[in-house]
């Protein structure tokens, strides 16, 4: 339930709501607007009695929030969210390109790619630092020493970095080095990870899971709200299939998404069956303001198979 | 394999090379080209020993098709096919818009609909007249009498005509009255319905089915080529998944299809999941030169369902 | 709705009720049972107004079918019921097998794996004569021949038959031969092969289609019951999905079925991923009445690949 | 790479063996055998060159091992292990029954059910304390008070305890009050998580991701075993796919799985759309030896819904 303030409301009416709904058991979460504050009502598992708060001072109106999902949900939050990070926009109608290999494995490796790109028209270089593995055997990623690297390709190129963090150790030296923090699609269900990356001050851009529904997507958008930050960038990565002619089925209908969060897709993740690069454009949809590509320069000398140089586990 | 005839080949020459692989006990199929004429050889189902061929007067080379397909495969197509009906070219570049009911209900419905996609940009009007449905007891399509309502739209707004066919005795009809013959997703693997259609002088749209592999549709497309009828157009209309957010999941990655065929997508069986008329236009990928929209103008009285109005069936 | 008449009703009465239904616009399909008869409405849209029914004289009362197949509920048929073919019960408890190879090839070896089946504990003989194929190029099946093989096996060892039909040509020959007519899993949306079947006094197995949903199956059931042929075979056969390491993925839950039909499994289209002869006993569950394997009984010569020796279009 | 050991071999050369593999910059793993030890080699991405290895002494040959899973494979270990925990044998050919409700509640309901199941012919009892949920907002379980009362069911009724762990910080409880730690399906991919369970001497019972192929399990297993913790039990709990007559498609194939492990399989969690105590004994496929069924004995003051009682994140 979204309890809507008159445009004259003050903090301290604000406050009484907030108290007058723990005093119900339940948590407000004050969503601040251009004109006016609501307080949103969490924690609730059924239909909740406005008449409590009807009487107070300060009260406009009381709205019933139908979805299982509340503050990333657009009854909660009509517009889209913009997320600005250094001098971009994202979600501000100009589509912005993140581009950058599967996993930095050398500071040549990381520089050429990233100049590459940028030549390209991203404005955001991503690359693994931690890498999420289907082997206990595979390479695992550079580590803090590829965080460094990444902050020496923002330091030459202006590239703005998303990189991965994995588990509850590793988030806080991402959070550290990196403009936006990337949960992948392994951890989407990793709760514990998503309430740490709610307590950020950074962006989190979250991928889907491979046979995630939709709205187990913005759940997990919500565990990470739930916490503080309402910086979340979703991203469509492609699902699981029967169909064997891409390594995943982009799921293009995720994108004109019901909650206010920003979308973002991957073409090589989902569509492409091979590196995209060139002018970095196969066809963008109207609706879709992030894009992610994978690029190598060079054989890998990692074990990452040539023929998906994308990010098998990202 | 493909017999590559040299630029001076003469017809004699031709015919005595398809004589020779008739010998071998398969089938050679002449591809006439602007400069020289090749001749496919099908029917074989291992390598084929080119020996008794190359020494054939004519013959400048042959080539092996490594794909199941062979009619309908780029190496032995390598163009792109354009597909010429009435004025418009299906497969040219441009994208060509086809629009329309689910079903055919009354000549005041297809008439009204007829030209308010024409309006919206439309050079092609669908609708079904035999529908298949999942129920022995829904409403089958008005026939004949359908048909000659479609014939009427045309002839009334110059639209041509896209109608579905859907088994061995109405196909005789709507080859009769449309401009291109509809083989619905669910009577992709009809392989009689497919081989009668390869008889026919009409262009054939062919609908992906359900939880067809891109292979088994190009296979399909087979079926209809290896009777003669080379006028194919391959249509996505989404795959069945667990994703519960669309009825179908759009697999965009089928559009850039290793084919010659021409590819189309409905962006409302996939995609959508409401009725997308106004403009026509959303989201087009450039490699998709063809799409389907079921429209509606006014609560149906034949039971297809308000909140699917696209073609449950078709 | 069922009207379900009075113990004593008599002949006259039903007839009575039929013709009312009729005049209601409806189709009347009489159900008789043990002690008293029903009359099925099939072809409403909606609920249907039982008022003019109730009135009629032998009438008791009236119940709701709440499912959208009607003849094959078991709100309608509450039994499971019992086909007899032959001197064998399929759904009488007892697990009935059926076995034989993906396509007749020669009588030496439908001879061979026949009397191999029979030692193993099966009842009938699987083996196609006509043979649906994703490739317009593959060997299509003996055709008569291979019926007459079939006929052969029957004669010299007792076992009844199955075999597929794929089209309305060939079904009036599978019905003069088989014992059993199978609809393939290709052509579970083919409805006007259905309705034909549903003409036949020979029992009817229906194969899953790849993506069909339950509902669906028990829909293509109704077409063929809904023409007057209620022994209907369902045969569960494997499902398409991501998952990679079985051929299909058998859909165990499809077997307590919510209809009155006889449900079947073939543990090598879904479960096995090679042919499993020895005993013929692999996990039969409980609830499967019927069971179909694919036996080789050496290489093939007919293009059946070896690892997928199991009919890979039946 | 296997190093299989002579059957005199000594300590020493053991020693020797997996010093030399550490030469070679790889990990050796001792696998002690009834007769003879034989030692893995890990963290190779290609394969390894033997010649300094077979020089050795007390080395009787190498044996490659193709999988990518190493000390899970039957390629290491070809008898399927046997754990023992408490009086009871898992793996050991008898089933084991491990049953018990979605989530801990109250000492009440646990007593209650723990001593219906017990009746029913359950040696497991299980529970959630920690729940992993869609919503950051649902009852997440009791916490410690709830792996308090699973010791107290396990005291008084001598039922063993399984229940999950779900991240870094509560495993260290669960591996003090329970007697087999789950990883739920969500936390498959919880490498982090994995490698920390790998730690324990208690056994851990992995269940499969929604969307996992079974290679991937067996690598999530790896990594528990890799870490030295080689008592896995694997967990078939339905996959997701566009099947909608149950919450989820039980993957029946993954049984017979190609890893020396302990298969299992809830009937709740895949097959049954209902749960299904009374004697708790539905379709037991004979390959599988544990499992788990969901149980309530009232309605759910805690959210789990009535009609999908069992764990729906477990």
């Amino acid at each position: 339930m979204l309890v809507v303030m008159k445009n004259d409301a003050t903090e301290v009416q604000v406050q009484a709501i907030i108290r007058e709904i723990e005093n119900m058991g339940y948590r407000g979460v004050p969503m601040p607007g251009a004109q006016r504050t609501a307080v949103c009502i969490v924690g609730n598992q059924g239909p909740v009695d406005d008449s409590r708060l009807l009487v107070l001072e300060g009260v406009k109106e009381t709205i019933r929030v139908t979805k299982p999902y509340k503050l990333v949900s657009r009854e909660t939050h009509p517009e889209a969210r913009v997320i600005a990070v250094g001098d971009i926009k994202i979600g501000g109608g100009e589509p912005v390109i993140m581009a950058g290999p599967c996993a930095v494995e050398s500071e040549e490796q990381a520089l050429t790619i990233a100049r590459l790109v940028k030549k390209g028209g991203a404005q955001v270089f991503r690359g693994g630092a931690f890498k999420p593995r289907t082997s206990p055997y595979s390479f695992q990623g550079l580590g803090e020493e590829g965080l460094k690297i990444l902050a020496k390709v923002r330091q030459e190129t202006g590239l703005l970095i998303v990189t991965e963090a994995t588990d509850h150790t590793n988030i806080e030296l991402v959070e550290q080095y990196a403009d936006i923090i990337q949960i992948g699609a392994r951890n989407m269900h990793n709760y514990s990870l998503l309430r740490r990356a709610g307590h950020s001050s950074k962006p989190v851009l979250l991928k889907r899971s491979f046979a995630a529904t939709i709205e187990e997507l913005l759940m997990s958008a919500e565990y990470i709200s739930s916490e503080g930050n309402n910086q979340v960038i979703l991203c469509e990565r492609g699902i699981r299939t029967f169909s064997d002619n891409t390594r995943n089925t982009l799921d293009l209908s995720a994108i004109p998404c019901p909650s206010s969060l920003t979308p973002a897709m991957p073409p090589d993740g989902g569509t492409m069956s091979s590196p995209c690069p060139k002018g970095l454009s196969p066809s963008v949809p109207t609706a879709c303001w992030w894009r992610c590509t994978t690029t190598r320069h060079m054989p890998s000398p990692t074990g990452c198979s040539p023929y998906t140089p994308s990010s098998s586990a990202s």
